[in-house]
């Protein structure tokens, strides 16, 4: 089974199983496990923040960052078409209690003079703003420059605020626009980057900044039911992420874009900008819902699992166990769902 | 002293006064004071709504509105500029805990298309919209169409969501569209309205809906402390301000239309377009923080209290305590200070 | 109708009235509303305290306080039959969203032994205690000794912690130890009390403190809905229920005790102790449903208003409006239903 | 080094580490993952509830429940010496956003009496009980009989109210009480049991119920983060923790039970009842924190983990990793600390 839903769904490599399988571990909530403070230690250095902190998933990390950066009633500004707000079940007034104020970014960038007429302090009538979110990669597939994040960051500083990123795909974003990862942590205070997803390993983010910052995460992390006790099992396949996979992640993108220029080939078919390993195109007769059904089965058939269509855009994500045949076999099944069975002379 | 900051510093008539000297009361608490309980009655009337409930602020009665209508972690989608996201102290994170998606609409309008593009169920990785919010007349001065609302609230039908109007200021809405305060509100399912601002009771708001909601909401007043005791007192102006107040709104925007027409003459002035008893004009120079200082000590000089600017533009307000005399005064005293005084020529 | 359900029942004076009529206001959100200024400042003075603030309920104010004090996920120690916990709504979960630790204190004394078991430090799986709550006068019509207070707060200072008191009839309470209402409040940082109930104003209370404390409560205020604008009109009333009713509450004790005594003549009637303006005693038949029912209706065919009983435990309360000759109505009717009508040898 | 500082430290077994290396996993997020589907059937069924969950910890799951069955600003009652309470971190308050009432209850059983005492329905005053909370084993060691547990089930289905069961250690209660966990299950309405713990699987616990309330869970569960990937990798481990250790439990107990018997032999030790696979006892002496301090630096010096006192009770927590050989040694090192190093006669 090809499976270009996400790259949430890669299971764990050979190295993994075998580090989970041998790996020493202590109860985490004591702190006592060698292997999450390794992890830790090594998420840390990677991105050059004095410390970071093993929690279950991205979300989980993103959420945690709000709880321990803002006071509930203040105010979080933040793309529209982020994860926070898109794709995380509304958890920031719940856990965090903030308000959040978007703007329109679907390329991820948030621009200053948009920043600029939301910041505000707290006044009778005002709630002060917390927290700014950036998001890279953003998930809808593009790469934001650090010339752009350190226009957000600039301002932050100048109203004494701090930088949250959402790197669920940090990794991602450093190989699209050939940074270290580093470079593109130290635009934020505070950056989660998933363990899972491209780096293929099964279950886990790290939430990394300032000591001060990640201690007071601990303890909210522990209001958040985020203790795990052998929790080095998980860490070990993190490591190997980081050693192994962090490195390969281009292999991704180049079949992405392979992907891309092969699609766009097909009549009907418009693709949108995409820096990273994701892949989105309208294909206008999948917005009536059955034929978006009908083309997700098509491929079902042929063995491909894809998500349905969002108002007629679809998004293929290419990972790991994404390899050349696997593109091949993706592409013969496009050629026949878009090029033939669905277009529109063939839908009526 | 002329007081142009807001309707909201108005301060009772004698009658209002002479109402509250002599209201029946009892414990409001108990369901027992004839005054509130008439009041009540009186305002469902007007507009043609089940029921209604008194609460100390428009604020408090919005914030209600939303914890009644809203589950925790639900969405609700609201304009960018209304009062509930620029005014009311970020509550809508703190009382029904809910995640804000602001919609940009300075003139109050929410556009369909920008509705569906936010509008959604509860899914795994979704909250579900819970509440769409409307505010006529707008806080930027503006009466929105029963046209516009129509849109939305067919919409908001289809998805069988419930409407929320922030109706601060329903009463100038009205007077402005020539409609009636009913036929407005018909266009939501919950509508809040104030008696203090322009209609110059000296404290109160009513929230209004089906009995059902009234009574969700009565409960729920009494978590956010807003119980009150004998407030028959203060309902007793509120008869008199929805008496003899609503019909007059009329003569303020009449004179916020004239100032309007007066102040554009003043070179270096840009007049917003305004419907209501607000004057919105910006003045470059005052982008300056000295220049806006200023030009408010000049005007406190002359015993005009104005409202500092947010970003260059000022509001000035009409109410039922500012007649043409104090219209003459304002005039003279804006084409000193903006014509003259700190125009850019006297600035350099 | 003689009205004994409570003293929240009270209705303003003529002299009240006369207050509210001619009273001097302004915009109290802007902190312009002289009156207002006057009380507050009034109110700080009587107990001694730096500065305190307006608000529209005792509940509003109880909530107020824990809202400034707490930070969200803290824990409140506090008495388990308090207003708090028994009367307001569950509000302390939802607006300051802390975690309630009460402790059996029927008296209202909170005993330093079963504090100490409960006080803790942020710990990875502890909460922090951020406030511990007094009530003075009980609500179950007691009056805690300040050296039961001194216990506590000393407790309190070891521990760094604050102690707020729920004061809504503090000027009871002080009657009632034969202190000044200052000497209670020194017991407390916080303090809030009511201006209706014994003292007769038909709305608000007032949430007194250090200055930086009110300041932080002024602004929670606009979150929770409290900013009124011409609330001079209500606070003129209470400046008098300071004035004239503060001193007078020694006569509504005097009733109670006098209707005690009475009552305890009644065979199957049992009295709680009791210091204030609350007589609580049990009626065994009146566990039964019906026959509660039946005394609450036989009473108001005399033009009396009691509450039903809770467990077969009524309370009365004596007020302003509850002279000798209310007294002896209310008598005359007690030995009937409980003596007669709804006594043991006449229910079968 | 022998760790009996709790049984969470127990480290996962060679049956577990095998499986989780070969573990078939998905995305347990799009419900993919066949472990976690094999796992959440298995404990359903052990449970004979019609569903369960898997979630990262203890807390999240008691805590998920709680946010699940629980309206915001409803009441909870539970027992003040329950984890919930104790040692969750506050996390009722932020979370579900619910008013804690404990009732002291050392041994586990909520009597009835108690409960009436605090049920209660919504009315304008008075949020109403939303859910009781049990735990069994209690973390203070003891068993609670299924017959005190009845007494609780049958009051709360007169009030219409569901019954969590923290069941971190349901096996050992079943040990304990030589049921089944079913039979302990079937008291409550959702059951939270930990695969960590005695039970040695490195990470999780199955929150189990009807399938609906399983659902709701479900999405309550990703807002709280706790969506998890490939988390077949853990449920791998429970599955063998399920099949293996559950059965085993007695054996702790036994350890447990003549360690008591030894330990009691000591003067200057108190025994406290103790029915699972712990053993609680105080010694005096370690009220101090110095001692305290010494006695626990002294075990560890004979490799010998232990938590320090808390106001001088000692906990002392078997498993599996707790043979008869660490037992000897626990024995000798206890019979020197405190027998006399740190005795009262070798103190001065």
């Amino acid at each position: 089974m090809i499976d270009i839903r996400s790259d949430t769904v890669t299971g764990p490599t050979e190295a993994m199983r075998k580090a989970m399988a041998n790996a020493e571990v202590g109860d985490d909530v004591y702190g006592d496990d060698p292997t999450v403070n390794r992890l830790e230690k090594m998420g840390a250095e990677i991105l050059d923040k004095e410390a970071s902190l093993f929690v279950p998933s991205g979300t989980f990390g993103n959420q945690l960052a709000l709880f321990t950066w803002c006071p509930r009633g203040t105010e979080v500004i933040l793309g529209e078409e982020c994860h926070i707000i898109q794709h995380e079940a509304g958890a920031a007034s719940v856990i965090a209690g903030v308000q959040t104020r978007p703007i329109s970014a679907p390329d991820g960038v948030l621009r200053p003079a948009a920043l600029l007429e939301r910041l505000r302090k707290a006044e009778l009538h005002y709630p002060a703003t917390s927290l700014i979110c950036l998001e890279n990669a953003h998930s809808l597939g593009r790469a934001v420059p650090v010339e752009a994040m350190d226009e957000v960051r600039d301002l932050a500083g100048q109203w004494g605020l701090p930088v949250h990123l959402d790197g669920a795909r940090l990794f991602n974003a450093a190989a699209a626009l050939k940074r270290e990862a580093r470079e593109i942590a130290a635009r934020a205070d505070s950056v989660m980057f998933c363990l899972s997803k491209g780096l293929c390993a099964p279950v886990g983010s790290l939430l990394a900044g300032k000591r001060e910052f990640v201690e007071a995460a601990r303890f909210k992390r522990k209001i958040m039911g985020g203790g795990m006790r052998q929790a080095g099992i998980l860490a070990a396949a993190g490591i190997i992420a980081l050693e192994d996979q962090a490195g390969r992640l281009r292999e991704d993108h180049g079949r992405a874009r392979f992907l891309e220029k092969e699609l766009a080939a097909i009549p009907g078919i418009t693709l949108s900008p995409g820096d990273i390993n994701m892949v989105y195109f309208s294909f206008p007769p999948a917005e009536d819902p059955k034929i978006a059904g009908g083309i997700t089965e098509f491929f079902l058939k042929q063995n491909i699992r894809i998500n349905g269509p969002e108002r007629g855009i679809f998004r293929f994500v290419t990972h790991h166990w994404i390899g050349d045949a696997e593109i091949k076999t993706i592409l013969e099944a496009s050629q026949e769902a878009f090029g033939e069975q669905f277009s529109k002379k063939a839908a009526p």
